[in-house]
């Protein structure tokens, strides 16, 4: 990688698999990755710190650059960053905000359509050549009509509830505070929201207040009929009580993005046609790179003339 | 199947390969299939037969049945039947109206979606096992900014069209007229539609008319990066072009649920991932099903009370 050694050294933080690469601001800073030979130079005194992806962040990889100030994650959560870690060193931390929100907020409209009316599954069928030889595919189910609970009506959540409107859904969500000028019913907890719908999507944070929401009492309360989206995080449905209730056809279908050992999906769902399973992607377009490459650039420009950052975390939260 | 001769007999015409029944209203008529006894006996009295899906009824089988006086299709499409020669015999025509028009629509989001944002073709990926060996997935393409036009502004592309708004999509439509009070771009043929759109939905009636209303010229408007989705009928579309455009590039991708020559579907489809394929399943929901029961009971209950049909065919057109 070419270098500019009149700008500022950004260290550029992801796992060796994480391949993708965002077109970084190389104008106005010197991405700095651990190949880079120039690296244990500017590893001292480096003040920005770049997170590809959900690249983990932990202690050990904060002690190597002492005199950081920022990082800047590029993921909507930033549950694979040591946030209380970053507090404690008066480490900034930054997100991607809601650059991904539309795009969450359509896949998660494509999954729940794609598990209720067997898109994916079809698709399979044909290309099977079953459908000349067993003709008419079963019968799927109506996306009108059901009743959508929403766990976590953040800047995706909402997204997801206005383009469920006009499809005839009855909407309510779970979230830690009930929203004011919402529409909505609220319900308190995840398993109310169960109790009180058909299809669940998730699409909250993930914390330690949050991690296996989705438990064994909330998919008994979704039941043999519910479905669920989830394109949050693996680790916010207790995945081994999801599998369990899917192959014993006690929950009606789910659409998965995200799985708590990705790359590892669980093999008892490839042969569900109840399921759809998806490599994490319900934000990889090239329309949201872009989004967050303008939002580094506009926060690595912010921060070099002292302004305030775009989409920082507030850290007393954690 | 039972019978009770006090009720009036219905025929019940249909391809033996369209093996989905519907609970037809036993206890205001009885329902006479071509395999039953007393067929020969009912066929010479028969007013009403009933059309099952698409299964052809032509003037040699309209020869069978000289008393018939109405004919109830449970398609939204007549196109399977010869329309000008029940004008001829003074046969009424109905169709299923609008009874499929939310579930053609939910499913037409979801084929674009799932082309755009390569829903199906994920899902493949992981059950292959791909998804450790080969990374992340291949960006695909945002939603959100397209400018989408729709073929036939009728029931299910009126549905359509809302259920798009909120995804942020620049809506036009084509149809044989301008509507009135219609917020959407009229372009007055497919082929200025695709012209000035990139994404197409498909969803009009086949007519001499409409046949292979999207063509060669139509794809190469559509072009490189524009997406095809259709819920209407196959012959809408010149197939073996629109097989060329996909197999050479010439064509973004399309999401099909129809085709020429179902339940063929041209084997070259089969590899391409831009490309969803769907066994004419769209409107296929049990919820769809009790509305087309329902509307039947209705038009069996109004004909031989000599009150207005519902969703009669105006076979003046034809």
């Amino acid at each position: 990688m070419a270098t500019d050694n009149n700008l500022p050294a950004i260290i550029i933080h992801r796992l060796p698999h994480f391949k993708l690469s965002f077109p970084w601001a190389k104008n106005i800073c010197n991405p700095i990755e651990s190949s880079d030979p120039l690296y244990p130079i500017h590893k001292p005194s480096a003040r920005i710190l770049i997170v590809v992806g959900p690249s983990p962040l932990n202690s050990d990889h904060l002690d190597q650059y002492p005199s950081l100030e920022c990082v800047f994650g590029t993921s909507a959560g930033v549950d694979h960053i040591d946030l209380a870690e970053c507090r404690r060193r008066n480490i900034r931390v930054t997100s991607a905000g809601s650059a991904f929100s539309e795009d969450g907020a359509d896949y998660a409209i494509g999954l729940l359509i794609d598990v209720l009316r067997r898109v994916s599954a079809g698709d399979r069928f044909v290309r099977d050549g079953l459908w000349p030889v067993q003709g008419y595919y079963p019968l799927a189910n109506k996306l009108g009509g059901r009743r959508v609970g929403i766990v976590g009506l953040g800047s995706i959540g909402s997204l997801v509830a206005k383009r469920l409107e006009p499809f005839g859904c009855t909407i309510a969500y779970t979230s830690r505070n009930k929203k004011s000028q919402v529409p909505y019913a609220y319900y308190p907890t995840a398993l109310d929201l169960a109790t009180n719908t058909d299809s669940l999507i998730v699409c909250c944070a993930l914390s330690d207040e949050t991690r296996h929401i989705i438990n064994r009492g909330v998919l008994t309360a979704l039941g043999k009929k519910g479905v669920m989206v989830n394109i949050g995080r693996g680790a916010l449905v207790d995945e081994k009580e999801l599998v369990k209730f899917l192959v014993e056809g006690e929950l009606g279908g789910a659409g998965l993005d995200v799985f708590e050992k990705e790359p590892e999906v669980p093999k008892e769902l490839f042969t569900l046609d109840n399921v759809v399973l998806s490599p994490h992607k319900a934000i990889l377009t090239p329309e949201s790179f872009d989004k967050v490459t303008e939002l580094m650039i506009a926060n690595v420009t912010a921060f070099f003339s002292n302004k305030p950052l775009l989409s920082e975390i507030n850290l007393s939260d954690y």
